[in-house]
């Protein structure tokens, strides 16, 4: 992605270190941070310095590498377990956290007791893994740009971007190639609540990348609906189920309600990390129940009655009858048949 | 209303000054501030001190009975003229401030040339409204019990409560009664941006009432339907129009369109001074575009990207079809025919 002119991943290895961008500073600030170890992975993904369900899946693949690095050679393999344990446990929602914690983990389990040797196979793991996330963005913003017409007034939620994947974003990588094309777009950036992700970071990258867009607050997505000014709706996904339900971002199945009601076209773009081929439907999906300071506070003052308990799901579920189709690296499927097509 | 044990109105006259809670500094600072000239009132509501269709009637009827006690002789019909016209621009969504001002523009007006007896009248002509507005509200509330079973969970937007009233609330008045009558509920209070009057206002008379209650993000409501969490919607409204279509608070479409789905059913309460008898439907009522920068800060530092433009919408228009029914001091009717019921 283009930040002020230079290109960046998100999530990247250098020199034995894992490096992410701050996610939690921008976009007032940009900043870079470096880890040595899985722990300080594992903290970061909880306090969301990285966020975004391909990101988080990288960060976890790098973090497993951290681990295989500095485990001790006398208990490599219970050191991996343990590691592979509090990664996943970060976040529960997005299913490529395992997907990627759990490639690099069985990658480097085959060369036991070749220790130097599994130690080098899981830096090379992880990097794969994060580069396939990349490329598999790429190649779904190619094939999700046909969607979109010249024209378009886009919805979208939370950030799906380049921030939250590897590179290239997952709606936003087809909005990309879309104004790559030289579609003449719009978005319309719900800002989602309680984190403001789409105000602070997608605003960001359409920002950097020149294309035109608006603030809107949640609950103003429903006004545009009825007014006819939003032409299509494409969102992300934390997890993709067997049967096309999804799960995203506080927020989404109320768009898709929206969408459905008002025959607007409803996207969701996802990586082949995002398909979890063990979840038979939505409701198998674990939701995570975050702090309900994120609601009630923000910079340490209240924005909320201190008094009153809030309630903070961080992700919903949206049912496959109200997707249009689900954009994939390998094309545009019905959700009902996507996880199949993905898994050829 | 029960503030800290002590009855409150939120809008009241006393020793020739206008008296108001002020509603920004709620929850965490409770404050009346004064008002001698129609000026500071209408500075007020723009920028929300008071806020809230039924209150800003109120304080509208005040600071035009304000104007006619300061207006001087020799131009006392201009004077009030000026008021009438500049009370009336402040916020142009809610009908009950224009109603509430030529309320007591036009009881002045008639007893001109003896301007003592018009400025007296206007006095009492103001404290009329805001005593009809309190009693409909107290009504409605009585009347709007009865939809509420016993175990509800009920989900309500911004505040329709004492504060946005002159006393008692619209929605937030059928959830008192409710609780008073010993029914078990709990209130899903929907945070409502950008200016959070659910999470700060709604929640704090909750909380003083103690009435069992959690906020919520405005994008989770969706999550508690699919839950089915959710047995009743109520609200307040802005204007309800002859064909029963309403305004109101931006995001009170998206939880109508979602109720509908849910076959979840959604109430208004509006007491008369709502109801617009010159508005035809929906489409015909201005909606408030307020600055961006309510979306994009707040206490001055920024929660967005500061490069880009957000829209700001401050209501938006449910239309009758979603609601399934208007409940109002004389009783609880058809959308459609609401207005109609009212006006006899």
């Amino acid at each position: 992605m283009l930040i002020n002119g230079t290109q960046y991943r998100s999530v990247w290895f250098e020199h034995g270190r894992l490096k992410m961008i701050d996610q939690n500073k921008l976009p007032l600030e940009f900043g870079i941070k470096e880890y040595a170890n899985y722990l300080e992975v594992a903290a970061a993904i909880r306090e969301m310095t990285v966020r975004g369900a391909p990101a988080i899946g990288a960060a976890g693949a790098f973090g497993m590498a951290l681990a295989a690095l500095s485990a001790p050679d006398e208990k490599f393999r219970s050191y991996l377990r343990s590691a592979r344990d509090e990664l996943i446990s970060t976040r529960p929602t997005a299913v490529d956290l395992s997907i990627g914690v759990n490639y690099v983990y069985e990658s480097a389990l085959k060369f036991i007791p070749d220790l130097p040797h599994a130690r080098q196979v899981s830096v090379l793991a992880a990097n794969e893994f994060a580069n396939k996330s990349a490329d598999d963005c790429l190649d779904l913003g190619v094939v999700g740009a046909a969607i979109i017409p010249d024209g378009a007034r886009i919805l979208t939620h939370c950030n799906a971007g380049a921030l939250a994947t590897v590179d290239h974003g997952t709606a936003l990588s087809v909005i990309r190639q879309a104004h790559k094309q030289g579609k003449n777009i719009f978005v319309y950036v719900d800002e989602t609540r309680p984190r403001f992700q789409g105000a602070r970071l997608t605003a960001y990258e359409l920002e950097q990348e020149g294309i035109p867009h608006a603030i809107i607050t949640d609950s103003a997505a429903g006004f545009y609906f009825w007014k006819s000014e939003i032409d299509v709706v494409i969102t992300g996904a934390d997890r993709v189920c067997l049967n096309g339900d999804i799960a995203n971002k506080i927020g989404t199945y109320e768009k898709a309600v929206l969408a459905h009601v008002h025959e607007v076209p409803f996207y969701i773009a996802a990586p082949d990390s995002t398909f979890d081929f063990n979840c038979a439907k939505g409701e198998d999906i674990p939701i995570e129940i975050r702090d309900e300071d994120e609601i009630k506070r923000i910079n340490g003052s209240y924005l909320a009655n201190p008094g009153s308990p809030a309630l903070n799901p961080s992700f919903d579920i949206t049912p496959a009858k109200y997707i249009t189709g689900i954009i994939t690296p390998k094309g545009i499927f019905d959700p009902a048949e996507a996880a199949q097509k993905v898994q050829l």
